[in-house]
């Protein structure tokens, strides 16, 4: 089939899969990905050949599916939320270069964001600013001033990788880069485990924010200025102005 | 039933809704929405019920599904893209205010910068901005504000709205500002009827977007400085070592 599809798996229940990622997973004959990813999707598709690898492979990883393709098979490269953003689309894009063989397919996915926004009630219903506290391919300098200038515009903030095992102060000096900008009682929430066991949102103020025992499995909203609890839920106001 | 469940149908072709999406449209009694999403939707659910409301009268459509859920059925509300952002989950939840009636449910769709992303290639692998140009409900200053801390901050911007019979030159406005910041040669992408007859996508520099005849049905991509044509795709390289 030499074709390369790239599947954005959304946050980790099948529910979320689109009807095209579960179409097109059905339909492959391999499925590759990262460990964690291809072990969420292995019991949706259970006569389905796999081929896992480790972290940190990701250029090797988008290598094998890209041959497997070329070898004359229809595979499927699974990345958890969105196949795009922090996903294996640009990197399979990267490594085909200038080459038409194989054919390669991007199917969107559910990100965080949008997966953790709706559990949340509707934090993201405004202007929004996606930052990663992750600091392996981006300088931790540029991610700052990043976080600065999202606070300075009044943007919603979802903050992806808040914490590692590696880095578990991020978080923590990403509130207090955001403290400088914005008042310690802006509302924020944690969405955890979206979409697995254990899944569980919590909201709370930016100045208790940074002292949240935050982990990978962690997706974090900065409130904008409008942001607010109404029954429960974090909110963000448009202002309908027939309300 | 009691139940309100906001859903996210993504850009316009069924492909594109997630499961719990279609479970709940399939599963529902009362389809309610904006009359262009719920003319989409009606082909795939022919033999629900529907209630359609007119442009700008989003608090009505909201307070007519809940008075319709607190009745005793089961209402889905459709939003285009995601069900939160620039969606009607908010006001739904703020209409609702305190009460526990009728419940509410959000179910998250692929926002156009999903969609529109996965079509060029893979502009987003990194930190992104979305950004609407209306200025509806938002102060134009504001938006200006936005545009230049997002290109400071070197996001790659998805720009939702750029242009509309109202305000057909906000896309220009929005390219001038972008440019005090940004070299007029950065590449810049616009998705137009993303998942709908006429689906395609365009690349460009910034200086050629600023004369680009947008409309409702474009979604605009703005580069980050690492933005870069690679057979024919826009890709934002991550920058993995190993590659």
């Amino acid at each position: 089939m030499n074709r390369l599809t790239v599947v954005g798996i959304g946050p980790g229940d099948r529910m979320s899969l689109t009807l095209a990622a579960d179409e097109a997973l059905q339909n492959c004959d391999l499925i590759a990905g990262y460990t964690v990813y291809v072990d969420i999707v292995r019991p949706w598709y259970p006569d389905k050949e796999f081929l896992a690898t480790g972290m940190t492979k990701e250029a090797e990883r988008c290598r094998l599916a890209l041959e497997a393709a070329e070898a004359g098979r229809d595979v499927c490269l699974v990345c958890s939320g969105d196949s795009g953003i922090y996903g294996m689309a640009g990197l399979v894009y990267e490594l085909r270069g200038e080459s038409e063989e194989p054919e390669v397919r991007v199917i969107p996915g559910l990100t965080a964001a949008l997966a953790g926004g709706a559990l949340l009630g509707a934090p993201l219903t405004c202007d929004l600013a996606v930052i990663s506290l992750s600091d392996r391919l981006t300088p931790w300098e540029l991610i700052e001033k990043r976080l600065v200038k999202a606070a300075e515009a009044d943007l919603t903030i979802a903050l992806y990788n808040p914490a590692s095992k590696g880095r578990p102060d991020h978080l923590r000096r990403a509130c207090d880069i955001l403290m400088r900008v914005l008042p310690k009682e802006r509302l924020c929430a944690v969405a955890r485990n979206i979409g697995r066991d254990g899944e569980s949102v919590e909201t709370m103020s930016l100045g208790e924010l940074a002292g949240y025992p935050a982990d990978m499995f962690c997706t974090v909203f900065i409130g904008n200025a409008a942001a607010r609890l109404i029954g429960g839920k974090m909110i963000t106001p448009r202002g309908y102005r027939d309300v």
